[in-house]
């Protein structure tokens, strides 16, 4: 935990405590090596090579993101094998930065639709052939899906994966279980290598839920690649997992790959979901009291612009306050924090200060410039959130 | 209106008609004028120099600001009268920031304690004198508050111009109205200028409550101010208004300045508070249809990492759909937006483009690098969100 706010940091800014992330790194790598899985940490959470480097040395294969500007900037930062858990459609300068992204590192992309396979297939392989095309009239474009495109079939084809999302009662996207072995077929047709098949389980993230989530995750991936393999097409990695389902996931299950990515710094839900402990919370908002006007509340100075306004209703409020137990963030303004407190609570004196966990780490790391790295309560680094605001 | 996403436009992106925008910005300079208020807008809706810019030529006085970053943003663009309506507290860099800051612009700062007026009393006039003494040792460091400074004023004083921020209901930051003299007089005794009082009626967003909250404004305002005049210190502007509510405070009252924010583009709220009509929504999230598993919904590729999290009780969703009017925004993910639908409904095509109107667009330009800026459905130019992040 960070334990307070260090001196000379301005506020608001995000504070870490870099002893607690690595001991979460640690935690997390030696409970997948122990129950037989991979771990691909999502790096959405932080957005950071320095943190990434963490995760591979305490044995990450890779690195999971949600776009291909994430990827971009791992990718950048030296990372070579990154999966992109994302359905995306290639259109305008994805094309060509998914090309350049595959003659870097190896990637994989989410797929839950025949037409963006259809779309990944002709964008990926042909492009030369139809460069070819334009210059001697011989071939065409690229050919339609379910043409026969050995023909056609480039020999430097960028090589992208693909991964099937499949639904596990998240109701996001992904397709039911039931539909897919034809999703499978029809992209093996398309000539596209699909790894395996991943699911999100969202709805861990509810109170309770997070055992019950990890046997759905479980079943709809194992009931999605017996019907994919009884199908004809081959898939060796199934991925799944969350940061509160992770812990619930079974050994020697269908499961083979965790993908969890708030675990590395923790925030309120995942304490209100009991999922970490507050030892376990790497990353807090550094704040300032700016206002204390009547004997019911003071106010801080991180609104929803450094925290994020994710309130999810079994939250008790916008953020945790570890040095206030008795109060409440009863509303977040952009710039304002409202804690209120109960009476008879001695106010604090105005300019002092405090930490506020956020809700939801993930949405106040890509708020941020950069993280105040700590050890022991002091400042011994600032590293920039590299792939911030990266969302496409 | 947005109309439709612009063709070659990436998604995730806001997109803004300058045609609406300019009949926002110039309906509400005309019912300022018409009532008799001056108008400081929130800069912090648009973060935007070239925004501001289109709202000084229609008449507004000066811009209203939330930080001392985004002042200096607007600072180094030109704009030369600024007020961070917010309660500083003057720490690190930022008094030599707030100095610099009102070497070139008129600059006011909301104050509501003691205990910050003193700090912007110590930091702002006597720092020459305090580095003085350090060379003399004749002068020691800056007074404490209380004791009589016209001794050690220096001649060329920063300065700052203080409004007292007033709570008119809206239980955030603000001293009630029987505190505003008190405070006054403290802050009058500390040397600081104090230009006026101010009150944000937050509680306006709420529905049907802005007229009640526009009432409140005013007789928070106006009982202060009396109170505050009666103990002797002058006070000439009374600042109140925000977006719902600025049409219902009453010209010839104690209100004497607006400050609106939202309404040079609107957003989801609004429409849903009845500030807005739909065609007077300027700016809208353009995204891409990038999974359709069921039948029940379709998942669009901005989250709340684009649109933002905002989501108060009385709005339906996360978000409004201009072009889906039986849909809902039933959830966000960071980078989807899942929208249900209702039984029966045809789905689109995956790789479709649509619109979505944020919840609270100020969040949204935030997580924004820059807006798309469309005339008649075609992109004319680019402009940078330039005080995005400037929470400090």
């Amino acid at each position: 935990m960070v334990v307070a706010v260090p001196v000379g940091v301005a506020t608001p800014s995000l504070v870490l405590d870099l002893d607690v992330v690595e001991r979460n790194i640690d935690r997390m790598a030696q409970a997948a090596a122990a129950g037989g899985f991979t771990l691909r940490p999502h790096a959405k959470t932080h957005k950071c090579p320095q943190l990434a480097a963490l995760q591979l040395r305490a044995g990450a294969v890779g690195l999971t993101v949600a776009t291909i500007g994430e990827a971009e900037v791992f990718a950048d930062a030296g990372f070579d094998d990154l999966f992109i858990a994302y359905p995306l459609w290639l259109d305008g300068d994805r094309v060509g930065r998914l090309r350049r992204l595959a003659e870097r590192a190896r990637v994989a992309v989410g797929v839950d639709s025949v037409a963006a396979g259809q779309r990944l297939a002709e964008v990926m392989a042909p492009v030369d052939l139809a460069l070819l095309a334009g210059a001697t009239g011989a071939i065409g474009r690229a050919p339609a899906a379910g043409r026969d495109r050995s023909a056609v079939r480039p020999v430097e084809a960028t090589i992208i994966e693909v991964m099937i999302e499949v639904d596990s009662g998240h109701r996001r996207s992904g397709v039911s279980p039931a539909d897919a072995p034809g999703l499978a077929v029809a992209l093996a047709g398309l000539g596209l290598r699909v790894r395996g098949l991943f699911t999100f389980p969202g709805h861990s993230y509810d109170p309770g839920a997070a055992d019950r989530a990890a046997r759905e995750e479980e079943d709809a991936l194992a009931r999605a690649a017996a019907a994919v393999r009884a199908a004809g097409v081959p898939v060796t990695v199934l991925s799944g997992g969350s940061t509160p389902s992770a812990a619930h996931v079974r050994s020697g299950g269908p499961v083979g790959e965790l993908r969890p990515g708030v675990y590395v710094f923790n925030d309120a839900q995942q304490l209100a979901l009991g999922s970490c402990t507050e030892a376990q919370i790497a990353l807090a908002a550094a704040t300032t009291v700016v206002s204390a006007p009547a004997s019911d509340r003071f106010v801080l100075d991180a609104g929803s612009k450094a925290l994020g306004a994710d309130r999810p209703a079994w939250t008790p409020g916008f953020g945790h306050l570890p040095h206030w137990p008795g109060a409440l963030v009863s509303s977040l303004s952009e710039h304002h924090a409202v804690v209120t407190v109960p009476p008879g609570t001695e106010l604090p004196r105005i300019g002092s200060t405090t930490l506020v966990v956020p809700n939801h780490v993930c949405s106040a790391v890509n708020l941020a410039d950069e993280l105040v790295v700590t050890r022991g309560g002091a400042v011994i680094d600032r590293w920039p959130v590299a792939a911030r605001g990266a969302h496409r």
